[in-house]
């Protein structure tokens, strides 16, 4: 068994965003996705991201408001969101005081859009 | 965007845990994995498990302990685990009051074993 442990995870922050990506634990093939996690201080928003890859999202801490488009959607603690491929996303923390820390696993297309 | 909540989501009752899978979604082959949801109640614990897939676990409410044999870790709200394929595990709730829920993913191993 192996831990991760989000405190101690090495970060970046992107604005005020602190980002811990999953590459430092060198998982290499174990797994058939990339990872992360990201906290979005209160009252503060995701920069406008896109990208080839499907990103499923689950929301560990807080509630996320999810922007794409006209499509708005409230994901509370435990809930997930699941991003399409090149689907435009920007995720919000309306709270005033609580933190939002969402968990981030996306890979790229296999082509099989039908199923 | 597609959301799922894990509120709302068909359950089955294993014992006194709450077990919310992903099939209903009809996800098919957009993801790369297969998911669900567990809530394990205070004071309980899941029955020992073992299963040729990899899991991934990520706590989205309440600390697990989980249990691998000799092996044992405590992980905390936000944190994960991930299992090796066929590493026994029992997941407990030693809080007196929280509930714990846990996302999993969980796929076959790939055979690149090195990486």
């Amino acid at each position: 068994m192996r831990t991760f442990d989000l405190a101690t995870g090495t970060d970046q922050f992107v604005k005020d965003i602190r980002v811990v990506r999953w590459e430092q634990y060198e998982l290499g093939k174990q797994m058939p996705f990339q990872a992360m996690w990201y906290s979005v201080p209160p009252g503060s928003e995701s920069p406008l991201d896109q990208h080839p890859e499907l990103e499923l999202s689950v929301v560990v801490a807080g509630t996320a408001h999810v922007v794409s488009g006209d499509d708005e959607h409230a994901v509370p603690q435990g809930s997930a969101f699941l991003l399409n491929s090149t689907e435009t996303h920007i995720v919000q923390n309306r709270s005033a005081q609580d933190m939002l820390t969402i968990f981030s696993a996306y890979w790229m297309p296999t082509g099989d859009s039908d199923d």
